[in-house]
């Protein structure tokens, strides 16, 4: 269950409005990587955790924490949009070039939507939906996926702190760029603490690891002649899992396996060169192929005209 | 530019058709961490990368595999689906039990749309999209979201692996598992190599580091009074970058501002409260605001019967 | 700022697994008027609200009720999940004619993508969406919204239901009912509460009514000359706004304007018959219209053969 | 089945093209309230309705009138396209600073795709999907989402007519906020029909009502220990069902369930503390899990270095 | 404007219910190629129409008919799910096999969210989108859309078919079958009458002709060494535009431009490698970039151990 | 399985960079007739065709340069945004009416998410799907869609070749324009090649000819009064199958067949008029259906105050 406290976690007063800005901005609330996405994310991984203790308890807290900062995001949102420029567009414009960028840039659904609020959607106005999130109740390998998502939004976080001069803004933004850097380092840590509580054997998922082929677990396959790929890390020394790595340069398929289907079922109509021949009955979809000889006929006698 | 060789990477040769089976394997075709995720992903990250040399050559190897993984599980599909139950189901399902949860759980699309062949879409049929690509620029931020993928889509091919005795079928997984494990370690070593070559100077995103709040990066928020998260690495000895961790618990608003926007624009007809009163001309959209009183009189008379 | 308490507002204890009706029990999660859609509608026009006070306290109280609704409906779902089916099909149904049901009828992502938890998808396995989300910020108008919300969102759960015997998801069931009972009053007390302080005059949305055509506003439209609509009330007596309503049986076209666009800019290579007569430059995208007579002249050749 | 009449409802004659003014007219088209929702969702309802006579004729004549409404809205986002601003942007900003706004907030897909019309989208470019219709079969349920559709259509045809001065846009608005004034109308006075003729015997959904909690249905909670919502109509008095409203500060949950999961299926390697204790086989994914105790010493030495 | 006739274009008629089918059928009336696209595609070229007369009126007449035909399905698809089995799944199932199948294959949301009707969405439950409809305005693109949009809808038809023995929803698909015979055929006819009236020379797109490289509009260029393409038609003989066909086996690129980006702006935090060298400041988002090099120093003390 | 060589098929060099253009050439990239499509749609169709030889190695090879054509189009994209403008806004439009357009029209997810590349959405932003391809195994259905795929590719290129200046861009989209005027004819004759093979019989999708309605298959029926589609080549002389064509103006319908459901599930609670009369127990889900009469006594005086 949960509370509300009508305050802000940290405050959200851009000096002066910005619509076109407000625009850019909601890439932070409703994009891929914005704060809906870690918001659900770890709610839903928090639901689906079946730890009780320290890592049900870390999850639910950032969870909790995110929802306060899709608010403080919202509220900025709508005080960039105060005195939105709704007018007809070109007396607006004629008098003044600045505005018409803004105008050019700004989110039409601000107003009409909106009413001068924000947006569930991203920076182009596509939106949020559940394909963003991840929980598979498997903690190491969602706790990679939260490293990642934390990464991804702090360098928007960081390009957007960039295309703005306002220090009210910035302000906000340096608190949202401090709690991603904390928060990467808080999975990275989880992951620690999942190897030492003995959850995990290797900072890699690897269930049914006796299963998989040996050889194929420790070695970079290139496609192009001219590649420089077998220079790297990846390529060199032993994998994490205290293998030699191997490097095969060209690579070449490992089967004469062909990449092609079964004959179809003859009721769904597929094309086909089976063992009757070709244009058999049924294979083509064919007048012939229904019995309809005569049509057939027709067909060829009115395409030869 | 690409080359096409018409052989498998590994061979794709379930020992029978299983329709059931098809359907859910769909998800590692068209999910959110299916094939064509990574190999779509891979390809744009590749195409993007400015770093050419054993980065970019790296990542477009990759991608080129990845190509070929989609082609593999295309060609498993269509042979899982040879001889499809594509009747009239009373006939079937009365003849035999089994047959019965097939038809139940088959992909109605596999038939229809596809013709007995694979969809482009996931074990739910939901069209696989390019929201799923994440591709920055940024190889640090980038590295850490195919670390991710790598080991949710090696998941997801473990719990599936576990769906199915077919030994054909198996052994094509044991491949996949083998590459997710390898890809897993390439994208962690590319990681060292970026320390190593000094592109990053931490293995977190860190961008306009200099500006973010000091306080804020190293703390551990709490927001529930029971939380047992303080208990955690992440909230004890060191951060990554050096730094004491700080565990705040039962957290409290940093500011007094409250989540309110400012007095909207009258001409969008917004519910406002403000210095003009509640009610005034504009802020509810009423026939009053537009000067209609006699209107409005007839209306509450209306409603008054 | 949220908090979070480490209880369920309401129990959620069914008797025992049941994975299709899991599937089923998706729509009232993910769907368009599932929990996740009422939540994030309520926090965005709570976050959007501008009269501080009763009005937004409301709306953000009902919001936070429902983030832990979602989280009651996540519980119960990987309670109905516990020990599901993942076994292979083949076995399990050929043993059990009910097993071959709930095999067949199973959402196979609840094993594969969230490990034996809820999906943040529909019934069908189609994502969430920010598109389900109604915020206007005009209180009247989303007022609307929400009792058509709660009243679609009982309906669904009173269908589900009686599709269970499980008394432990029946009872959960009877609060979600009672609150959705509720909710849908709050909401029409709500409008009432916004006549009596004055934000509006009229129970719909009427802004800019000075403009409106005044005889449109009172009239019903016939389109089907057998058509019995005028025997309905919304084509007798008084509108809600006092005026005399009126009923125009197979109703004309108001005007001799016809759907048709002007002469399109040639360089978007538009068919059309303008003033320069059928075929010229520019209007259809050909060779000749390009210049390339003697193309032009080979086309029609190579076309007669 | 339907017939058509080439003739508009009412005309859509522009008096000056307007590119950027048509971007944001698409929201009415292929928005979430556009008239391609109403159109859809009155066609729908009509065809799903189960009781013929004057409910199902109304239904569908309104539905037939919603198609020539969109037929109105394409004809004049045509019309407002003419000589659209194709050109290469820098001349012809360069010569005229109005232009730049026009440019930079055109859609791009009105000339690139469409062809100098309108396109099936909202105005920030998303399509119209069949996620935006509601139609349950139950009257009641359906006319409250219809009240509610009209009402937010009307407001955003109310922020549209504010945004331009063309009188002959203004003109054709001015007949379609007369028509979503007619239509709240017609849905509201429908419901007092479904009363009258005794389809319902409450103005809200309350199917399985004997079944709901009694207290739970007239009780509002608030989980913000300084809300006012207290103070609302929704606090006080008699409910629409004559039972007394109950009003609960500072909500506690109901139950001492908490929200986790059972312990998991094994072949499903979610990370878990079951009774065999932590790290136990097939909680986590392990090599140790697996039986490759040695792999899973490689690693630790691995990582030990 | 339209109208409509309440008697269906030809009749609906089941013999009796059989929920799975309707699921299947969904995929006639919301998938990609369902009736609701058609109907949808043609009123929008309709509408985008700059030819008036037998061109408009035609595609007006089909869509006005496809409308019709949704129609059609939606009430087949509400008499197939009479009585739909929505019971509780053990008891059912458990007395029937065949009911087993059943329960397993129908769609949740017909009952759930429809009231034992139509959804506006495919066989898999995704709803339809605009995204399907093709209306460029340039009538040879638009009908070769069209003919491929009714050879796929027919083959779809025609599967959908074969997998049921009632007698009355044959009788309904015959009649859809001979629709989509003579639509495409109506497309291809709209083609010659293109080329008749002088609207088009050539039977394909070729704006801009004279623009492009001559070589390669005739070449065929082979990416497999071992294809054997090169003895189609496609390859051999003379083009439809009267030119030499040209095939390039194994082809090569055609220049030494690399795949590669220019140096981006520091602003944006992309890994580069660029003429400041390797980790130069911007480059890589580094702390060291921001002047922080202190922190950064004790990030690298900290990975150091 | 696929390899890759690092050069582009063709050169993709700008002479200047241009964020706006660039926002536009994205529909060439991610729309729905955009590369991506084709490369997926290609590649989808070679997997799934069941003619091993010819037809499916060309399938294959035209796939293969698709990705390449992907390939160049990201890469010129990269290149237009060389030092775009991602500085804050008011600053660079004040200086610079151009800039502001540019400003205004470019797309911000270009700097924000991709770091100054491509991003896999079309013009607006939308992402690319899945639904985009169509690949049914038959492949004269696939043919025509193919057809009709690169007609409207090509119409949007040449759409926006007309947009630029840029002599390099131009020379790219020579190139592009010249391949999309192969492939059409390609496809054209492949169906050529379908016929002479004997796969087909003729050019329309024809598949249980012998069952469907003779009358419907060469019948165009008219729904509007004053149409004169009657005037056109496909209501005059032969059909393709050689049967006259026959024109129905002002078409009745051919059933006295109404569209309407039968009794629905009681449980369901859909509002009908059955036999049992109206407002019986179930029929609209009232407090008396459920035996409440005295709640809903209590209703209805509180409803009559």
């Amino acid at each position: 269950m949960f509370k509300h406290v009508d305050y802000l976690q940290f405050q959200a007063r851009p000096e002066k409005p910005d619509a076109f800005f407000a625009a850019k901005l909601q890439e932070l609330i409703g994009g891929q990587y914005g704060e809906m996405t870690v918001m659900m994310q770890y709610l839903w991984q928090g639901w689906s955790c079946r730890v009780p203790g320290k890592y049900k308890d870390m999850i639910m807290d950032i969870a909790t924490e995110e929802i306060g900062h899709v608010e403080m995001l919202t509220t900025m949102l709508a005080r960039l949009l105060e005195a939105g420029p709704n007018e007809t567009t070109e007396k607006a414009a004629a008098a003044n070039p600045v505005l018409a960028a803004v105008l050019g840039g700004q989110n039409p659904q601000h107003a009409i939507v909106a009413g001068g609020g924000p947006m569930p959607t991203n920076s182009q106005g596509v939106p949020w939906n559940g394909g963003y999130i991840v929980a598979s109740g498997n903690l190491l390998a969602d706790f990679r996926s939260n490293v990642a998502a934390e990464a991804q939004s702090r360098l928007q976080t960081s390009r957007i702190y960039n295309m703005t001069d306002d220090t009210g803004v910035k302000d906000m933004l340096q608190f949202n760029l401090a709690r991603d850097t904390y928060h990467q380092q808080q999975w990275l840590l989880g992951i620690e603490q999942l190897l030492d509580d003995g959850f995990i054997d290797a900072p890699i998922e690897n269930s049914n690891m006796a299963e998989e082929k040996a050889e194929q677990r420790r070695t970079f396959y290139s496609f192009d002649p001219e590649s420089t790929a077998g220079e790297g890390r990846w390529a060199n020394g032993h994998s994490l899992l205290g293998e030699e790595l191997v490097y095969v340069p060209d690579a070449q398929p490992l089967t004469d396996d062909k990449p092609i289907g079964p004959a179809p079922d003859p009721k769904l109509f597929v094309t086909y060169a089976g063992d009757m021949g070709k244009g058999t009955p049924g294979t083509a979809g064919g007048a012939y192929a229904s019995g309809m000889k005569n049509v057939a006929k027709k067909v060829k006698d009115a395409l030869d005209g």
